[in-house]
């Protein structure tokens, strides 16, 4: 049960919620949750990993490549659809442990008969290329059945048309599709073969926007009658000479191998993740499912074979967001990869590195040295973030935002995401290959960015953006300032281990240039920018300044002050602004990025005083409270949090609205967060370049929670009760390593298996 | 006829308007122009100098004091008022020569009798607590006239009621009224004497609201009757035991002396006051009279008597703008008192450093050290303004403002004040008896505001708030960062100076202290702050960092996105703020305050680029592109400048809403913009510590000007034509005075008159 994802019954108003509930993918495409017999209107789309387009000044935002599944039955003439045919039963149902999505539907035709209609999709894990769809029909009753099944090239676009000149052959009995973008003129190219019946008669029509297999068949009444399709898809940016050939042979080759081995091989590379990412929960089957769920999210999504592309913030569910990738990426869903398939994590990381020309042309552009990364990263790390990001619901104007040009702290987010890779893997060869210069990049922009004020004697950032984007603009915001503060530390300390490791690379990046600070400047910068500290009576660190003085009305007062619904609560005149209630995790985000800084009493003190004042209109928000309760032993405040975060996807219970933009899709920063939660908040675990910590705190319904951590080469399996942890070390294994339990040191060596007794867990009951 | 203002026949539209245009005051005291039989709901007003109160949480604001001079009359029982009589006649009349109010009303009754009321006031220039009134009556047939004339105290408030415990009492046939301030319970005494015919029958009753004498007289057809009123006005503030006492004893006085007796008194004071300040424009009567005009509001509110308060940008008509004091008065009324009236100048700047405790715990609000002054300033220089000021039209709410937090160009303004008011009097007095201390806190002031950014090697002033509101929260407006520059130059020039003046004060100053500048730093910091450049190649300033990346519409274009009238434009979602569309002169303004720094052609680049740009929201706008235009030789693109600035309180067209708030009242800023525009502007006068400059530019019109100055305790009389400049030094002066004419040197001697001729004025016609 745990595996599956079920719905029964077909309630459109839902569709929407499906099509990202029931998303499948490889990280080189995502296919939303939508049915065969759908298209762009119920937002069919097949969103392909880093292939942007742009028209004009509209909003620059991933490519739909043409859907080769679509599939449409009609009996006797009239069409068997969900939309419009009434329909006696419906199932949709998404198995996570294969990735495969499957759909059965029984209709009632006007002549009485019973069709029924199953089918199967896999988005190959093993051949990235590839969708394959097997699917049946059934009828108690002789039917007179037509068969439409081919590629669809009415693709669904926020912003679009971005394909053109598409051009629907047939070559020997495959269909294709080919067009190109409107921007880069980047190919799209799309193949399908069929395989079904031999009986009835086949024909091969064009559509208005696309191609088809016509199939004229008697149904009689009992048989099943099967179909299978091989869909590829190439984009010129893929490695082969010709995207359409590419696409060609690659459904030829498929439909050669057949599903059933196909299967086997996605299957096989299923297996192979979940041996390496999944994470039982013993006592909660509601949580168990969920987490999962979340993990299956982002492993259809990972970029597994590419350095170039990164995770969007949608994921690859569509084009909310301008398929952006956000700080999002680094912050709530590396650690998942980080710890659990750090060669993936490797890959997001290096994305950092090919975008780097970007970043520094994006700090050039605002007059500054170094690398300012892109709020929104598309393919050529400029910046896809405008100025003009939400409609005033009350004038229906653009409203004017500043996440592109304030929120700095992208580029200390992405310095620590390549930081906390090189801790946990000790690839220096990462470093070497971009990760160091990324990093020293980032390092220059904060300095050139930081303004110095003799009379205070330290550096300050002034008019930046934080995490909480209610409250734009602002002055030493202290997640900001930390973050800054971190990346120039470990600029420093990275330099001292080049300067040993790699001299080259450490000269050419300390080496004097006009106008650039060198080694000495940053070090000195990293010991005097400012960062805003806990109060002395209350414990409580200030957002920004005079954050304090701010209206401090309570959450439901503020809402009581809303007018229209979807009004957004920032921007210029939004009624957050000026108050105390922030939109998201700011001070209690860092609570938890540097747990080790802060005393648990400090970490409670912001906690609670900053939980009351937040919206969570983000869904980056309730994993952090859930992390950071969990770390000052009060996991059971922490569970809703937890709940909250891993059921997003699930529930469709989130925003999806902003002013009158739709911002719907999947949540993987959530997803990621679901993870964190789990395992580094309930599980207790951090790993750096010395040990593993585990300090866990399992909410009162978790009987047990267990998981696997791949640090510095090495794996583990980690199983924590309520009386003792278990820390399993496969006999692979080459060394042994510091393990950390509640503060007492264990090592654990290749093919040991050691359990440490927990005294000091915290008792289960009591809630917030 | 340039001597009077008047209007003949009643609208009741225009009584707000009349309130302002009709004005009389002395500096002490401002009386609104309405008519004897108005009350609160026509916004009569006594506004006090310096007197402000507040309740709760409402807006500080001036106090109006009980109204001594309600008058009302009742022909057989009806009343005879403009407001709801028959009106055969009406003249509402000021004479501006002389500061006298009169209006003239013929009644109709119902009886067909025609009844004539004259009424004439002044508010005394000589005894500043002192208003009196002379009115007849005449009627044409026998009449049965019911008079009420005494203390009305239903006073107009914005944000009342302000005076509390009001008592009406009479004593041997003085009324009074005597009430205190909630706040602060100032003490609020008004006395009334009455002089009238014998004849008739006289009580003395309490109202609703205050107290009269209530007369029955049956008027004789064809007699005409006289009554004049002495109303005197004290506070606790006033230099007097008893402030109800002092008004008691003061009108009484009065009576004794008469009304001729006083009128001639105040007529001196005025005739005084021409004699120094009045300025003649020959050719163009319509210039005259407004100019005039202009110099008598300036005249009526100007402190002469006390150092304590300052000009508020409404004058003394009323409480519009919380009666506070702004940079206008600096910037825009300065310059006339300083080249006319110094010791007035010295009083409007003294007042800076009675409130510099205020401007002090304002930058200490902030973080700040020195004195960081209000942006609107009342008696204590707390800060008046709120951080609220405007309310959204579409939402009903409060719009979060940063005139206040960020306006920080106030402290150079005052600076700027200070000095200018030293270099043309050489009273190093007054830099000792706080001016000095001004000028230092508010070095200190912008020292610590500025950040060092090493790799540019240069101070920034970022987050700050320039002229133009409609930009808030901008970084390196150029305005504010030449004008500080300006105050830090200033403050090294001073302390060099005062090292060998004042040495006591110097070492005062200059005292090394924990935690602020010394002079040496001033010094650093004066020559490595920031000022942006004009354009190599078009010659423009940019007025702040990335002003020139906004949208470029025109005004026109803007204003047909204006979707409610009185929408603000500025503000959080204004739709000026994402344009290059700015209030009022920001960069243009710094091209008249320096004008020695910029070169012609960037003087005129400048004028040309913003001028397109500029709404002129502001009343202060019009006389700065007057200015500037004829510095660089263009009188008659400046012309209409300044006739809109020297007109805007004749005409009543100006900005009488923002939001929902009225902001209507006199304009002294632009009253004095208007001296500065024929003065400075086409006079060209300009005056230092060395010499005095004339680069005359009259317009097409004017045929003559001739004004007064005083420059370094000495007067002279300047007289321009279009073929000379005749400068008169009288024999009363003390010394040669150097002077330079469109850069020829020449030196006056006292008793002497030279005239020099104009080859390089520029011909008159072209017009923009």
């Amino acid at each position: 049960m745990s595996w599956i994802v079920r719905e029964e019954g077909f309630d459109p108003q839902r569709i929407t919620n499906h099509g990202s509930k029931f998303m499948t993918g490889n990280g080189y495409m995502g296919y939303r949750g939508t049915l065969e017999e759908f298209s762009k209107e119920q937002l069919t789309a097949v969103t392909l990993a880093g292939v942007y387009d742009q028209i004009g000044t509209k909003w620059r935002e991933p490519v739909n490549a043409p859907n080769g599944l679509r599939t449409r039955l009609f009996a006797d003439g009239a069409e068997l659809s969900v939309l419009n045919s009434a329909v006696e039963k419906h199932v949709q149902e998404l198995d996570i442990a294969r990735g495969v999505h499957a759909r059965e539907t029984v209709y009632l035709t006007e002549d009485g008969a019973r069709v029924t209609f199953r089918s199967e999709r896999f988005v190959s894990m093993d051949q990235l290329h590839l969708i394959a769809n097997r699917f049946t029909i059934h009828s108690d009753k002789d039917v007179r059945l037509t068969l439409e099944t081919g590629i669809d090239g009415g693709v669904w676009d926020i912003n679009g048309p971005h394909l053109k000149e598409a051009a629907y052959t047939s070559y020997e009995g495959t269909l294709t599709a080919a067009a190109s973008t409107q921007e880069l003129g980047i190919r799209v190219a799309v193949a399908e073969c069929l395989a079904g019946p031999q009986e009835g008669q086949e024909e091969i029509a064009a559509t208005e926007d696309g191609i088809i297999h016509r199939i004229l068949l008697t149904l009689q009444a009992g048989s099943t009658y099967e179909w299978v399709k091989y869909v590829s898809v190439y984009t010129s940016l893929d490695d082969a000479e010709d995207a359409l050939e590419a696409a060609v042979s690659s459904s030829r080759s498929a439909l050669n191998t057949g599903y059933d081995a196909l299967l086997q091989s996605h299957e096989e590379v299923w297996e192979q993740h979940w041996a390496l990412s999944d994470v039982e929960i013993e006592g909660d089957d509601e949580a168990q499912h969920a987490l999962r769920f979340s993990i299956y999210q982002l492993l259809i999504i990972a970029p597994a074979a590419s350095e170039k592309v990164s995770i969007p913030a949608r994921g690859l569910s569509g084009q909310v967001y301008k398929g952006a990738v956000f700080w999002d990426t680094e912050m709530f869903m590396l650690p998942f990869f980080l710890y659990t398939q750090p060669e993936i994590a490797r890959n997001i990381m290096m994305y950092r590195k090919h975008t780097l020309d970007g970043a520094r042309r994006k700090a050039a552009e605002y007059g500054y040295n170094g690398a300012y990364y892109a709020w929104e990263s598309q393919d050529s790390g400029d910046d896809a973030c405008t100025l003009f990001n939400i409609t005033d619901v009350f004038t229906g104007r653009p409203m004017r935002t500043y996440f592109r040009d304030k929120q700095i702290h992208i580029s200390a987010d992405v310095a620590h995401g390549i930081w906390e890779y090189y801790k946990l893997t000790g690839d220096t060869g990462f470093l070497i290959d971009g990760g160091a210069e990324v990093i020293w990049e980032c390092a220059r922009f904060f300095y050139a960015y930081a303004g110095y004020y003799p009379l205070k004697r330290r550096y300050e950032l002034l008019d930046v953006t934080g995490p909480d984007e209610y409250h734009e603009r602002v002055h030493n915001n202290a997640f900001t300032n930390y973050m800054a503060r971190h990346t120039l530390r470990v600029a420093v300390q990275m330099m001292d281990e080049l300067e040993q490791q790699a001299p080259e690379l450490y000269a050419k990046l300390a080496g004097e240039r006009e106008g650039t600070p060198g080694l000495q400047e940053i070090r000195e910068i990293a010991e005097q920018l400012y960062v805003p500290q806990p109060d002395a009576q209350t414990g409580v660190i200030e957002q920004f300044d005079r954050y304090f003085q701010l209206e401090d009305p309570s959450l439901q007062e503020l809402k009581a002050r809303i007018l229209q619904p979807n009004e957004y609560l920032g921007g210029g005149n939004g009624i957050a602004t000026t108050t105390q209630i922030i939109k998201q995790a700011d001070v209690v985000l860092l609570m938890h990025l540097f747990k080790d800084e802060f005393a648990p009493e400090i970490k409670k003190a912001n906690w609670e005083f900053y939980e009351p004042r937040t919206e969570h209109g983000s869904s980056l928000s309730p994993c952090v409270y859930a992390l950071v309760a969990s770390d000052i032993g009060m996991p059971d405040w922490a569970y809703p949090y937890f709940k909250r975060t891993a059921t997003i996807d699930l529930t469709g219970d989130s925003k999806q609205y902003v002013g009158d933009l739709y911002i719907g899709g999947t949540h993987p920063a959530a997803n990621g967060g679901a993870w964190m939660a789990a395992v580094l908040g309930f599980g207790g675990l951090q790993a750096d370049e010395r040990e593993v910590r585990l300090n866990p705190a399992l909410p009162s319904e978790w009987s047990a929670l267990g998981f696997k951590i791949r640090v510095r080469g090495q794996a583990f399996d980690i199983r924590i009760t309520r009386e003792d942890v278990r820390i399993t070390s496969p006999a692979g294994n080459a060394s042994e390593q510091p393990f950390r339990v509640e503060g007492r040191e264990t090592l654990v060596r290749p093919g040991q298996s050691v359990t440490v007794s927990l005294k000091g867990l915290a008792p289960a009951g009591g809630s917030h």
